[in-house]
């Protein structure tokens, strides 16, 4: 991992590029302009290539990108040319709305994000399935992300309980968290938190109706 | 609304230091300065600073920011000095989680947002209420919108019904959607669509993992 000073907001587009890439046929559009997948992206072309430039050279100057090499690339960028694995804590409205609508799309050579466990307090709910994913106490925390191997914690749990389930992720070597608690998680500096607080993106729309 | 060209990373800061300025206590802070406001906020001062510009003046240089009076202010430019009626559509697993966890708090004073109704398909939910909203058919979305003043909607259907239900909510005149649906939205100049893509979100993450 090389691009520790890359910033955030550049990391955070590097998906939706590679989407964009991934909904392409590359018979049909062997090489793409930074216009036109900037344009695909919802970004102008300058900011586009200024992306890419964090991580190397990737397009020829009046050619464009190569699709299926920039995908590779952007596969490797993003650590997601191997198997994730995502573990999911709350199995409540949340927790299953999550498990139903997205589940992430796993991939036939097994590469990629893939949820592998869910944990919850309900002695009704642990040792079920759920859409093929097995749910454990939340007891079994560290030992599961171990022998499973989680890398990737999404919270969706009441916001009293998130900050020790969080401690307890953070303990078990968890560096990387989806949180969906309303409230501000306080990460040590090499743990990641991407916050999804939907009362904040109300009071921002709030602004534009 | 004089602020139409205010970049949107800028507008969705501003609910982050509304949150800091309201778990305040102004008594004991009647004065913050750029430096604590922006730490409490995750950004620099300068950063801080320079997103308030777009709005005026507020502090005064080496003094600070008068608590009361910002708090007030970014309630006015943000719109939410007043009953923001907020609609949900899909009152599935998630749309439940949405109502649950994330119903908006309610100000004694009858400002700020408001989760006023919900809307499905589902016969067995319509005219029920689950923690008070009520549940109205889909089909009454124009007739409810108007009456009710809803100007933001979420949207929480599946990813195939999302685009129809999109369009019946700007038809009515709604301006601002939070959508958890994958995929994106092709929206008309004047309507905002902030999305919420889980999927994205975990891949940035598997970087930082």
């Amino acid at each position: 991992m090389g691009g520790r000073k890359v910033p955030d907001v550049v990391v955070r587009r590097l998906p939706l590029y590679l989407r964009v890439l991934e909904e392409l046929d590359v018979e049909e559009t062997p090489i793409i302009s930074s216009h036109e997948l900037g344009e695909q992206s919802g970004v102008t072309p300058g900011q586009l290539r200024k992306d890419l430039s964090f991580f190397g050279v990737f397009g020829k100057q009046g050619v464009g990108y190569n699709t299926l090499y920039l995908r590779e690339e952007l596969r490797r960028i993003l650590r997601l040319n191997q198997q994730v694995n995502v573990g999911l804590v709350g199995v409540g409205n949340l927790g299953m709305a999550l498990i139903h609508y997205h589940k992430p799309k796993e991939d036939p050579n097994g590469i990629g994000l893939r949820l592998v466990a869910a944990f919850d307090i309900d002695p009704q709910k642990i040792g079920k399935r759920i859409s093929d994913v097995p749910i454990y106490s939340v007891e079994k925390l560290p030992e599961v992300i171990r022998q499973l191997n989680i890398s990737i914690i999404i919270l969706a749990v009441p916001a009293e309980v998130t900050e020790d389930i969080f401690r307890r992720c953070i303990e078990s070597g968890v560096r990387a968290f989806l949180n969906f608690a309303p409230g501000k998680l306080s990460a040590p500096g090499h743990v990641r938190v991407h916050a999804t607080d939907v009362t904040l993106e109300l009071e921002s729309l709030a602004y534009y109706r």
